[in-house]
């Protein structure tokens, strides 16, 4: 049979399962990331699973999002996060060292291994190949301990690209056009697999572009082929060595099937507050703006700062703009060094900031109430930038530099006629400068079973969480809309970041934007009852946190109630021995009212023997038919509490 | 007469009193500098004057303390001040283009000038032969309407130096050698002026260093000749035309005489947390280090980071350490860039960061508590950094790259034996790189009258304050000790310094480190009695920021009795109205206890007609004798309220 590049890698991989899309499958796994915002929980996991060392090929711990350091909470992180590297044979990435998923493929990205990662962009690496999939922390740690990790089959998604970028128009775009046509839940339960003479014209760093945004589309992973262009990428980073072609067989088919002609495409930009309310830039030229960021995963390569730095060149940033530059890592803020980009961006006026996530994260770099931001980031969930009533847009570099020298939003396709600038010709180095000296080697398993953990009075132990409740009858504290992100459920950004290794204070942050009575009244009834929160359509998209998981938990969630969940946030909720049930007949969404009360009686019994429960609203005396869809080891795994007493019952 | 250069500069700026020390002399003032974290309260007061135009020669306003726009704060800052400085014909130096002090040398600093700064550091520019003070904001926005600053006349205090560095030895253990003889307290009530065969090995920005720290000895301010090596400065920024020649005259004498032989200096490091504890780098070495910060006003100049880039080139920072680069200004930046120096440090493992205060000033870069950091900074004050319980050094650029290599603190003179490293021979250009295109020239009159200032939530008005009372019958809230600086009574740091344009928000803050109870207890007794401060010698040492004044006085403040007051805060206490007062018997201090309740009767009769009043401690039945050392400019003041109200009046 004619295999796609998808069902190779997970042919490839498969433990247990069939690849019928739908089914639960388990999937062996080669590497794991972490980022330090979600990493310090996983260490705390593997310390609660008593993880002697790590069992992958490869384990990398990358600082990343916690760089500002406003008090000591971030560096006593970092410095737990170092010892735990020490004592379980992982892989660190020091602060300021760069951005995980550019540095992951850089220096450990090998086609036809698989990777999971505690950050929902990890499917970056699909860019060379690779089975590459964002999960909750802890299915890392789930990972690392040597075991499988279980998804449901995605059904495989071919994208045929055709023709060449025009000039001004970059991989942005394309993954933009992708979210135009198919919003925030097209790619849910999918892998997008591109394909066709199209991928000829674009790197890896440009198929990163697109892979790390496909998580904006909910898709399970991206995938590309590991093709000509891969194996020129691991040349210039000197891992010649490690290039494995991997095609898609003759013949080979897609359960879903999608055209793009690159040739056709236009300079595109996601308005505020959501990565699909995706138009044409000359749709809203002319609004001005006040800030423009370039960087983060989601455009980390070398040319998306070259280009800006070509087109400013010799010119000033618009007097009212701050240009905000956050250099992907120190390999390549030395490759831009070598080039003089940086000292043209420099002299641009732009500012020049250490290595990391910042502002993508709300780690700094906030604009002013309603003021627009451009930035080349994946994410404009609103407030996610730090800044409430933020007015945030996505764009490529060549948009954003377009806006930077004029104030305004333009379309760069008028650079050369207003301003006399033409699409600059890059000469990239053939040959990266690789520098690994901040990313340090694990130790030797005999050093390593002697180092102590570090931890500083904000890292917490993980809360020990009960066994799910037969009976439970419990008020439905809060009710929210479509598309709920884990970003509104549990915020990031400079005020709450910090906490992400203390679960009870964080607790006291989560819906704090929606409702911020929440957690005060979620607590009021923990003892007594728990609760109950429900949701729209897509609830849980966006970032992978498990936070957005564990502090409900903590506060007493028994149980969410939704239409339909984003993936990553599902499994989470199971993770956590959270139910994650949806509505039978989706109008029932509109029945039942914030502030009702619900009963589900013998909960376990149901969801051990069956897929179907009814929730009796006390409130108003109605009945709801309500579903879940866990798997059999789900399910196992619910009812132990969560898969931390599930791992540890299965490795006695 | 033979004068002094800090008589020349005084005589040539005198509008009323006489030299005499101790006596109220009045002063023109040609330059203002404001920076952001104390800038908006000053244009807040400048509307609050009703101001047209800036009526100093150069006004500029600097963006570099709140860089990190955790949340809409910041930005929203900076577009205030942004428009103000539009509205008031100020010069804007964009948020990054760099750090005030050095930027305000380098681009205005002209020999012979006076210049008053809402920053404690502003008497860096006495580098260039400026007499150059900080001051509280109020006082700056008096310069900026035109009036007379009045200070006390001090003493000149003159330090001849003689010799030459030795190799590891640099300006910053010139200061620090001052600050080991003499203590924070040692230059209040002078100025210090440096002169001899010494001073034609150090340039002007290592002239900068010392100037700069100056502040930390509690002098008035420092000043140094404007020689040859002027001449050369503002020849290397293209200013030539600017240079002129001050010189003390032949046979010129100090109030106070000092020498220091700078051929016998050895490297030394200020121990946590103070800057006069000084001990040789020696002594301490082998201490472990986890941060080496290079950067801030105190360190600014272009060889401060070539030095720690030629030392480091070709070699790792310690894995354990964090190396921070926070660069001057862009126009270093570039410089270091053009130099290749960048490179090196980004090589050997160091966090290049914008250019700003940043970790200076507690934005940003706090330490884990407890753990070692070195800073080329000028001040370590408890908590300052952004963490309690920090463990702050401060030490040279060289003894902080020894440090970052070794990972424990290191004599930088072991480094030729221990490293195999010469002391680098540094090859600067002649000339610097001039880069003005973040620093906004002030509109013309006509445009800045239409200019609508632009105002985000969190820039609130400054509070309206009553006239002093009469009969003040208010308990002692908190008794503190000697030498409490602005940092401890008004925090910065990210968590505080976001609030600096809200007074009744900031006033959450005070005293919070130490005793968070303080401003609660303030607000239940402010509409009732108000309350009153007791503190040791040398009460306010430290920063400027007037908010040191303004916060407690709005949470109801009317006095504060001290054994002794440093300068500034001494005026600020007098400008917002708030009775500053001194033990006649300072062994009364120690009968004084936290919460007893004193009663002073005839208040503004008493400050009116003589410098002393008596206190009735109503809960022991003692009485202390208190006096004043207010100007009769200063009693005015305070009868009104302050000096915005004294201004308002006199303006008419």
């Amino acid at each position: 049979m004619a295999l796609n590049v998808a069902e190779k890698l997970i042919t490839s991989h498969l433990v247990s399962g069939t690849m019928a899309p739908g089914e639960e499958i388990a999937l062996k796994i080669d590497q794991t990331l972490t980022q330090d915002a979600t990493g310090t929980m996983v260490m705390l996991e593997l310390e609660a699973l008593g993880l002697d060392r790590t069992q992958a090929e490869v384990s990398v711990q990358y600082v990343d999002h916690n760089l500002l350091q406003g008090d000591e909470k971030n560096a006593e992180d970092h410095d737990f996060l170092r010892s735990a590297c020490q004592r379980f044979g992982i892989w660190f990435s020091k602060p300021g060292n760069g951005v995980s998923h550019p540095t992951h493929m850089q220096r450990f990205g090998v086609p036809g291994k698989s990777l999971v990662g505690s950050d929902s962009h990890t499917p970056a690496a699909g860019s060379l190949g690779m089975l590459a999939m964002g999960v909750g922390g802890i299915e890392v740690a789930t990972a690392v301990v040597g075991r499988p990790v279980s998804i449901r089959m995605p059904e495989i998604w071919g994208v045929r690209l055709s023709g060449e970028l025009p000039p001004w128009v970059s991989a942005k775009d394309v993954v933009l056009e992708m979210l135009r046509r198919h919003s925030v839940k097209g790619g849910v339960g999918r892998i997008i697999e591109y394909y066709g003479p199209g991928l000829a014209g674009l790197t890896a760093m440009d198929r990163h572009v697109i892979a790390n945004m496909g998580a904006e589309l909910g898709a399970t992973t991206t995938v590309f082929p590991s093709d000509e262009r891969v194996h020129e990428f691991l040349r210039s980073e000197q891992r010649e060595d490690d290039f494995v072609e991997i095609l898609a067989d003759e013949g080979a088919d897609y359960d879903i099937d999608e055209q793009i002609d690159l040739s056709s495409l236009e300079p595109l930009i996601a308005l505020p507050s959501a990565p699909d309310n995706v138009v044409p830039v000359s749709e809203v030229a002319g609004q001005p703006v006040e800030q423009v960021v370039i960087g983060s995963s989601a455009n980390p390569g070398l040319r998306d700062f070259a280009i800006v730095a070509a087109i400013l060149k010799g010119r000033q940033a618009h007097a009212g703009v701050s240009l905000d530059i956050n250099p992907t890592s120190r390999p390549i803020l030395q490759d831009l060094m070598k080039m003089g980009s940086a000292l043209d961006l420099i002299a641009s006026g732009a500012r020049l900031h250490q290595s990391g996530c910042l502002g993508c994260i709300g780690m700094g770099q906030a604009p002013a109430v309603g003021r627009n931001s451009l930035r080349t980031m994946p994410r404009n969930f609103p407030g996610r930038s730090g800044t409430n009533e933020d007015s945030v847009y996505l764009c490529s570099p060549e948009t954003g530099a377009a806006a930077a020298l004029t104030g305004v939003i333009t379309d760069p396709r008028e650079l050369p006629e207003k301003a006399g600038i033409d699409y600059p010709e890059l000469r990239l180095p053939a040959v990266a400068t690789v520098d690994v000296a901040m990313l340090e080697a694990p130790l030797a398993p005999e050093e390593a079973r002697g180092v102590e953990l570090v931890r500083g009075s904000n890292i917490v132990s993980l809360p020990e969480f009960d066994e799910l409740a037969d009976h439970i009858h419990a008020p439905v504290l809060l009710k929210v809309g479509d598309d709920i992100s884990t970003d509104t459920i549990m915020p990031a950004g400079a005020r709450v970041l910090p906490y992400r290794s203390n679960i009870p204070r964080i607790a006291d942050f989560v819906y704090d934007q929606l409702d911020s009575t929440y957690s005060e009244r979620a607590k009021e009834v923990r003892e007594e009852s728990g609760h109950i929160l429900v949701g729209g359509s897509n609830y849980g998209q966006g970032s992978s946190r498990e936070h957005a998981v564990i502090a409900p938990r903590f506060l007493g969630l028994r149980a969410v109630i939704a239409i339909s969940y984003a993936r990553i946030h599902w499994q989470n909720l199971a993770n956590f021995g959270v139910l994650a049930l949806e509505f039978a007949d989706a109008d029932d969404y509109e029945r039942l009212q914030q502030g009702d009360v619900l009963e589900l009686e013998g909960v376990r019994e149901a969801i051990a023997h069956g897929h179907e429960m009814t929730a009796r609203n006390t409130s108003r005396e109605e009945s709801y038919r309500l579903i879940h869809r866990l798997s059999d080891r789900q399910v196992d795994m619910v009812l132990a509490g969560g898969l931390i007493p599930w791992l540890r019952d299965h490795e006695q």
